[in-house]
């Protein structure tokens, strides 16, 4: 289906259980609460699993609308008529050209750099628990964001019509800040890095009856990222991959990619199979991939120091987990450098006419050091996940991409700077070739 | 049908007959050329509309990819397999709070902000192009454009493994400029506006061999903005809207939006029915406007001087067809100034979520003006277009849309700006009432 997208609220249905902690097992309601208040673990949600395998089959997703609500049945919401301002079902493009550069032989590209309406996965996480935050009454919506978070909780609540404050560490890339005012909702530019944000945030929380979506409406929101999970299983024709390569920061994004594969298994629609997982660190905020390195079951939080600000969260809330799913997969962690980030956004945009922001690159990198390092073998079917657009980190590749040609508006202008740069071009092959 | 994407040349097909001049009607072979040997009238291209009727339905359609290319068999190529890089089937989106505020009741935008791979619809005809230009044999591709159209060109040929040479005004936005270097094709800076560039480019087109996507594959590139038409009657359930409000440029857009419709009518996908056609221009580049208010048959190029660079043509190529369309159907053609473009782009950002550039505020600050000036019925089913994506020209909001409060990772400091913005609010409210 491909109706015009219209959001209402009539119909209520849901195949939620409530929530559960991971830690204990102590269930509770499906309020907005987010942490075990005997053992102060996660909570998540928790689904009548045998009423979806009765009532889901690939058709009846078919048939849904073309965004995430075509699994609003996996999703915790009661509404048949949640905020679908057209989210999800982004392109898994078959990558070529980037497969043939890696050695590689199946290489797909999740593509949530062109995700509605704000350009990153977070549009994915942001439409499930704002609808879920008008479910349980709230009026105003917030959050703690390194950018991304900020822009499409702004938009989304803007199309809602729900009140909307947002805070950001001040030191964001201008388009991010920019991207997030234009909707109109109160900006708090916090002086300090992303943790002390959300530090901050969580004592908002306990006092002035909002619905931040990644403190007390976590549980619903981190299920938005499962629709990542279930797309590239039925984009797939509904298979799964053989491995996949995801950015870690919070580690939800990952985690839930899994648990959308597991559940799709679950119910019967896709076959049961191991699919490895691998994430990418930057080297400036590393704290998973350094315990996957020390074989550590903590994570040592660090301070953040790196151009991939989107996911510089120096003490990540699902990191354990995170960890948890690469060991149990057989797959990797890995970090990169902000030059190999760089090289990375160029050598995905070159290849592929992708445009990701710095924490694509981080992605980008490090599936080459992973496949240079003989750790992903070029028969797997792999699919890459990049989770955000470029236009909204420029500063990062200004002075790295080159500089058009200035000419007049003549042809032998033109022709003297075509001879030029083919000239130039000639010197840098021989270059590479001595 | 959902599928990941791939792109490969296996299938040959086409219900094209060749090509036709606009003018004369004289007939030609569906080559490289694009201007009528005998009138120098514009060539388009000609379907066997008895055989589109036999083959192709609602359902074979539907059954299609989740991209422009489920219309495969109204578009100029020949191949099964096209460039497909996810580009179309963006959202149609109920506007219910932009309608309220400017006291409409049915109103819908389609979204081609978040168009794939570089959000704008030029996606979409730079993968016809494209497409078309692989079978014609070209290796080089080209283009003179106004930013979107680089943008585009060259992320899509990176995808196909093309040579890329774009041509651009040297005083573009940055974000389009740098949102065509990363994806590393020859970019020309031309010291001029973009009629210049054109007329250069033309000349270039004489002497290179190369595949101007606007210029000698122009009657293949123009096709592509058909399935802006064909999507909204799809995504409206297989029903025209009563009235459409869309920008202009060239006019080729406004002009290939109506021929979609017309098709869809001819072989019996829609329901015969009147279609009201609105243009947008900006004030400082309005000659179609002009000559529509003066009820002129001819358009009288101007110097464009406006910031909605991206619509800024002086010399309209499809200028008097676009009149013509407007007229025909009841429509009209208006005008906004620069102020009011920025006021448009905040009003869709506010009420709807939606970051456009300075073309979508153009049209939604003439949206606003026709339904005050009693030229849109509120009664109509009114779709506005909305064709490019505002952080690529984050310039033009600077400095018009707030600045966040800067804060201290403190409670008590965040409760001070909260306040003090509660504070603001109300004595902007008072002067409001005053």
């Amino acid at each position: 289906m491909t109706q015009a997208i219209t959001t209402q609220n009539q119909g209520k249905i849901s195949t939620v259980k409530g929530l559960k902690c991971k830690e204990c097992g102590a269930e509770y309601e499906a309020k907005a609460i987010h942490v075990c208040e005997f053992c102060f673990g996660p909570l998540e949600v928790a689904y009548d699993y045998d009423a979806l395998r009765r009532s889901v089959t690939r058709e009846s997703i078919q048939a849904g609308p073309n965004s995430i609500w075509r699994y609003r049945a996996f999703l915790p919401v009661e509404t048949e008529n949640p905020i679908d301002v057209g989210t999800g079902m982004t392109p898994l493009v078959r990558a070529n050209r980037l497969a043939r550069r890696l050695g590689l032989k199946k290489l797909y590209i999740k593509n949530d750099a062109v995700n509605m309406p704000t350009l990153s996965f977070k549009d994915r996480v942001v439409s499930v628990a704002l609808t879920r935050a008008r479910e349980l009454g709230f009026t105003t919506v917030s959050c703690a964001s390194t950018g991304n978070l900020a822009n499409s909780t702004a938009a989304i609540a803007a199309h809602a019509g729900l009140d909307c404050c947002v805070f950001i560490p001040a030191d964001l890339e201008a388009g991010k800040i920019l991207g997030t005012l234009i909707y109109g909702p109160t900006v708090m530019a916090v002086q300090g890095n992303y943790d002390q944000v959300n530090r901050l945030c969580c004592e908002v929380a306990n006092t002035q009856g909002w619905g931040f979506v990644n403190i007390n409406l976590r549980p619903y929101y981190s299920e938005g990222s499962k629709t990542l999970g279930y797309e590239v299983a039925e984009q797939l024709g509904w298979e799964l991959p053989d491995h996949i390569v995801a950015p870690l920061a919070s580690g939800s994004l990952f985690t839930k990619i899994y648990k959308g594969f597991q559940e799709f298994i679950k119910v019967g629609l896709v076959a049961d199979k191991s699919v490895r997982f691998s994430g990418a660190q930057a080297e400036g905020c590393s704290p998973i991939a350094q315990a996957f390195r020390e074989n550590r079951d903590f994570v040592q939080p660090v301070k953040p120091s790196t151009i991939a600000k989107s996911i510089a969260i120096g003490n990540p809330a699902d990191g354990i987990y995170a960890l948890e799913v690469a060991r149990k997969t057989g797959g990797n962690i890995e970090s990169v450098n902000d030059a190999e980030i760089i090289e990375g956004m160029k050598l995905l945009a070159e290849t592929e006419g992708i445009f990701t922001e710095t924490a694509g690159g981080t992605t980008i990198a490090v599936l080459k050091k992973l496949v240079e390092a003989g750790k992903i073998d070029p028969e797997e079917t792999t699919v890459v996940y990049i989770t955000g657009n470029g236009l909204k980190t420029q500063e990062a590749v200004q002075g790295y991409i080159g500089e058009p040609l200035t000419i007049e508006p003549k042809l032998d202008s033109f022709e003297r700077a075509l001879e030029r740069s083919r000239t130039l071009e000639r010197l840098d092959w021989q270059q590479v070739l001595v």
